[in-house]
């Protein structure tokens, strides 16, 4: 990889770049609450999006739980477009706006494969709180109207 | 990251794990042929799926030219599920099979952003021929059917 200077267009989420570490908390209206210890890399290549990889493990044993990988599109005047693949089975497709140093996004479709989970819609909001990202994601599905599934609190690591 | 062992379902495609490097060429009915030098990784966390990203870059310049990162989810009977997020505004949900050294995946859906081209179906093969990773990619759009547009050859790198 060669250094690139960052599109002029990613600026207003120049705030995401860098590898976050830190822990969250999971619950959901049919599962029992759950802590969990994650990474999320927000990188760019010159291009106008930010390259998003994310994963998070058990904080006891390390072992690998979640983990996911996509694209934030910046596509003028404060649109974003997130594609993120989930290895559950999803595609998503979310859109919205950054305002600030804060991106809420809702998801407009969510692509799923036969064995997938029936989870209908998605969304996410991220916001730097001083040095501390946070975000905080909703999930719907068949039969569970939009609910918090997941808060957490992540640190700078480079 | 702890070291992990494979996922049984995973052992079909385990010929993918690594990272691989080498050179394609691109054409389209609608554009000039093109090559490029690519890198391709296939890695593992234990689960029943594999983690793809791949990068192009511009042969003469190394200047980024495509990415894309997904998850190729082995579910039984030799049927997997390769879901892909692409920076160009795609989630791509694809199905298809492994028989022996060789992945076939045809897109089932694919989501797209208000801005992205409006590709309509991507079918893609992968397979190992001696030491050489070889993948084909077709690709159709609005008002192009079903064309080749992709062709690639590389070799293990790790």
């Amino acid at each position: 990889m060669i250094a690139t200077e960052l599109h002029p267009a990613v600026k207003p989420v120049a705030f995401l770049l860098g590898t976050w570490r830190g822990e969250g908390q999971g619950q959901y209206p049919t599962i029992e609450p759950f802590r969990y210890r994650e990474e999320i890399r927000f990188s760019h290549n010159g291009k106008p999006f930010l390259i998003y990889t994310q994963r998070t493990e058990a904080i006891d044993t390390g072992q690998p739980m979640h983990g996911e990988a996509g694209y934030l599109r910046l596509v003028g005047e404060g649109r974003v477009e997130f594609v993120i693949a989930q290895p559950i089975g999803f595609a998503e497709i979310s859109l919205g706006r950054v305002d600030g140093q804060r991106v809420d996004v809702e998801c407009a479709s969510v692509g799923r494969t036969p064995t997938a989970k029936r989870v209908s819609s998605i969304s996410r909001s991220l916001w730097l709180d001083g040095d501390t990202l946070r975000y905080e994601l909703k999930m719907g599905m068949e039969g569970v109207p939009l609910a918090r599934h997941l808060v957490a609190n992540l640190q700078r690591a480079d």
